[in-house]
């Protein structure tokens, strides 16, 4: 008998936003994997940490938070081999994960390394997008949009078709291009349309009308623009 | 003192993929409301049941299930009434809302009518989208890929525009629309690519290729198409 390996979104940030499933398969596993930047806190673990049994055996995976070095594919083979054995020895693995596994995360590339060797279960969990759409307290989507959802480091040429081709849009990984993203969005006459979400869900959270956004954004922060009527403004 | 009026995300279908917070709010709720259909079940309730009060005072909104006949703002006009009293007299209301609130969801025409007259604060859930990739077993996006969501009923000379300009693809709202998608699907040379999930997260739950799809899909359907390489099955 193999264990499991799990892969559990935690949410956005706000512990209370993991779903009664993470939250029950957290506290009953006894080997949690995390992703961990090179210095601090890791973000998934510091969303799990009240979840977790104090004698869980912690499998960290270091990885460097400049953007340019990912995939890390050394940090996420090794860990994938420490993992091999536990799930060998019978044990289940829980990897936690920020946002949803599968939205723009990590876990497939330990997904793709053990899911033919063990039997593997993805817990989806509630993503950045839900967690700024609702802290702009503005809706994504409405009726028959089409949404788009653009990672921030895309280049001006792609990003401005992109944006063309949706009602609604998102732009993620903002960080530092958010100068250069402000710049386009604005000669697309589209800044009044557009909002500004820093470290959604969480008590330090920042929602702001992107004009007023700061220049230097970190990692997790998030652009919405909505380029429709505000349908759900006009009450009939 | 006026009440707080809450959309709450239930998620997907599986109870469990309920958050913390969500389960917490309707186990207070003394007044609940949600979607319900002319005939049958709220699909809204069904997920929410095992966490309501016994003793909540429910606030069933009936509208056709036929899509050609939203927004039915009649109803929602007519509930919004009934919350503004709850909530004036200092009751909290809470909504049920599948998936998450903002995704597509019908608790826009009650946040437009009252959240500038009450307290209101939106609940983000697991969508469905997240729970579809976690059904297929397969990531949705990867790294800076581009994820266009198209509604079904979009007319095919959209939808193939819009499919050209991402690398991943989810399709919503699949239902009739089913046999003509898959042909433009087919036409595009993506079908390979593509996946089909039903019901996703739920005891009844279908995954199939989208080759072997039914015809006859039901509303809750969803095509998952991916585009680009498969970066998670190439491990280096």
């Amino acid at each position: 008998m193999t264990g499991t390996l799990y892969g559990i979104g935690v949410g956005p940030g706000d512990p209370e936003l993991m779903t009664l499933k993470a939250h029950r398969l957290i506290s009953e596993a006894r080997i949690v994997a995390y992703p961990a930047p090179d210095s601090g806190e890791s973000f998934a673990r510091s969303i799990a940490a009240g979840a977790m049994r104090a004698d869980a055996v912690e499998i960290p995976m270091v990885v460097p938070m400049r953007v340019e070095r990912f995939p890390a594919q050394d940090v996420y083979a090794g860990a994938a081999e420490t993992m091999a054995e536990h799930l060998a020895a019978g044990e289940d693995v829980a990897v936690l994960c920020e946002g949803d596994p599968f939205f723009y995360g990590s876990f497939m590339y330990l997904f793709a390394r053990l899911s033919e060797r063990f039997p593997c279960e993805v817990v989806p969990g509630v993503s950045s997008l839900a967690a700024c759409s609702a802290a702009l307290a503005r809706p994504l989507t409405a009726r028959n949009d089409v949404l788009t959802v653009i990672p921030g480091p895309l280049d001006d040429r792609a990003m401005r078709a992109r944006i063309d081709g949706a009602e609604a849009v998102a732009i993620m990984k903002v960080g530092r291009h958010l100068p250069r993203l402000r710049a386009l969005i604005d000669a697309m006459d589209l800044t009044t349309r557009a909002g500004y979400v820093e470290r959604a869900s969480l008590g330090e959270q920042i929602v702001l009308p992107l004009a007023d956004a700061p220049d230097a954004a970190p990692y997790f922060s998030m652009i919405l623009i909505y380029k429709g009527d505000d349908p759900w403004l006009t009450t009939p």
